[in-house]
């Protein structure tokens, strides 16, 4: 609303600060995954059996490494759409935080997953939660996007729709696991790896030729 | 004092350092908190009862909740009072490294809150730390704007007394929840919810168009 | 390719954030380390053997060492070949965080080594970490240098060839002390510290002079 | 040595990389502290006890904030002394990453502190581990000063012996603390306030006036 240019560079600061704030979050909420592997404890006559203790904690490994690459994910879905977000307003701000609150919690389902994987109800609550992450980001896209508001007004459409689609794909599996694991909690989890697949196929279909 | 300009570059990068310093306490904090929820331990034959057992988790995921929206709120407020300070000075820098060494304690009451959130002490300690956080804003912003010290000469007085109010309806709302943990622990924790209604309320009847 | 000026400024503040992003992971898997060296529990009656008990710790006192100079000096090629890379695309992001993940890790071998440092087992799941790691450089500056696709053109072969060797001098000792392992682990442990020296060394024999 | 305008800004981001970073370390090591104050275990009866079981643990409470106040003073000599580096170069990296190792290992004698306060070894390793820390500063600050190696050549030399003379008070301090503790460790404790008396007394004997 014609504010001098000195106010223009201290709000670029505050939106930076937002930015920075929320990667710093998604940055400690993966490496704090990495905690709930522990080191196996054996008593001196049973050292011989450290390697397969090691391998017994594949299940805490593997869900290490899903929780690592679902939050990387997001964490991209989130670089990617301040790539085109301009500006923030108190809105913008209140769904981010709500956003990261959900991103943070992630390492106990994680760790819940890394306990009881054979179980249904730790697929179900994993899925559940992720579901609400996605939500949220087709939430605050549509808050910035719709008519332009937080975004430049010759955003191409397309790229808006794609990262609707993007975060929509998401949700959309995530929520089709949860029936799946009535069957089978294990390949409810398999399930999640679409997540990566789609995010390969999803940019061809819609013909976005710069996805970073 | 008229510097030269290469100083005042150097400057600007120190404050960066300062507010970034802030940002990342304020993050590491905030992320921490879901360290304190942890997965239930189950023998074999139990293994059924997982669901329950981590619905009885509710406390702690309730004063998860509730801690990270206070610390977002009180980010929140060190963004907002930061998009108008311009310069530091010793004092600020020590100010807001009191106010970070009592943000940074939070994860602690959170977790005696989580682990017995239905007596009375949790909610008088978690209350009073909070109330001193929102005295040591007070501080700062003093500090910051009394004779616009590190601020804009031209700030607007309305932008100074509204943050100085919306500190000061924290302190309220904590203070006031003391002597009703008397009566009932759970309705003082409920009480804090206050500060998202008057944080909502506040800038309009300040009228402050800008709240972001 | 002819974007407008508008984008490539988006672009410099998503090639921070990544770069930004990996330097709070790197941070806090580096900060981590010491979380595994825990104050050892004294009955009151055996106070005076504190000082031995301190001591007594020293080979996991010796793996936070070895851990934070490995993870230092894996920073130290980060940042020096994001020195040189201008542009990011989609599959330098995928290697990156395929890189993070290993990296944020490294706690979890660290602390087997801590705890069963004399054992072969822990030397070789390390080592082998390291050798992944070392391979996924190489792979992220191969991607990011071959035709120079994301490096400036006029970027000297000489230095593209010092990056890779020194990913590559680091593969080949850690994969060396894995035979090593078999006949004696704590020689293969301090095989690792020539990975110091070949960085001392390579830029000389090398002929490079700014070796930051 | 008349580098292109481009390769200057590459190493301004380099820079800023360096710092950031070591900033990242300074606030995790400064968060974790918190960690190592746990909340009490109550068998159910004893609930009315909480009040007192948590004063009891005021010894770690003072050792948060000590430790808080003393990584939050090395933090600010950081800051201090890079507001004037204004270029790096491969000892300058060494050094820092030395003096990170130590400061990220602080939150360890800071728990043994906690743990055992009132015996005499937490307070030597203590003193000893802010001894080293403190002679790192007097390197990395000669290193970068001497001959202006890394700082402007017009930096007045008063601010160099100030930051010098600054570290040398910390180092001189903790050290005299060590023969104070074979008399009383928690004299010895005490006397590492004198670092908060001295850093408002030296920048008056020393006239310096800006100190921020």
């Amino acid at each position: 609303m014609d504010e001098p240019k000195s106010e223009q560079r201290e709000d670029s600061l505050g939106f930076e600060r937002l930015i920075f704030f929320s990667d710093a979050v998604f940055a400690i909420a993966i490496t704090l995954l990495v905690l709930e592997i522990r080191v196996p404890e054996l008593a001196p006559q049973n050292l011989a059996e450290l390697p397969e203790r090691v391998f017994e904690l594949w299940p805490k490994i593997l869900s290490y490494v899903v929780s690592f690459l679902v939050i990387a994910a997001y964490w991209q879905s989130h670089h990617r759409m301040f790539r085109y977000i301009k500006r923030y307003d108190h809105r913008l701000m209140q769904l981010n935080i709500l956003l990261l609150m959900f991103v943070a919690f992630i390492p106990f389902p994680t760790a819940l997953l890394g306990e009881y994987g054979d179980l249904q109800f730790p697929a179900i609550f994993y899925a559940g939660i992720l579901v609400v992450v996605g939500l949220l980001y087709i939430a605050l896209w549509r808050h910035a996007t719709i008519h332009h508001r937080l975004v430049s007004p010759d955003l191409d459409p397309k790229i808006i729709r794609y990262s609707t689609a993007r975060s929509l794909s998401t949700v959309v599996i995530f929520l089709v696991s949860i029936p799946i694991s009535f069957i089978n909690p294990t390949i409810a989890t398999l399930c999640w790896g679409l997540v990566f697949f789609t995010n390969q196929f999803l940019p061809r279909a819609m013909h976005i030729t710069d996805d970073s």
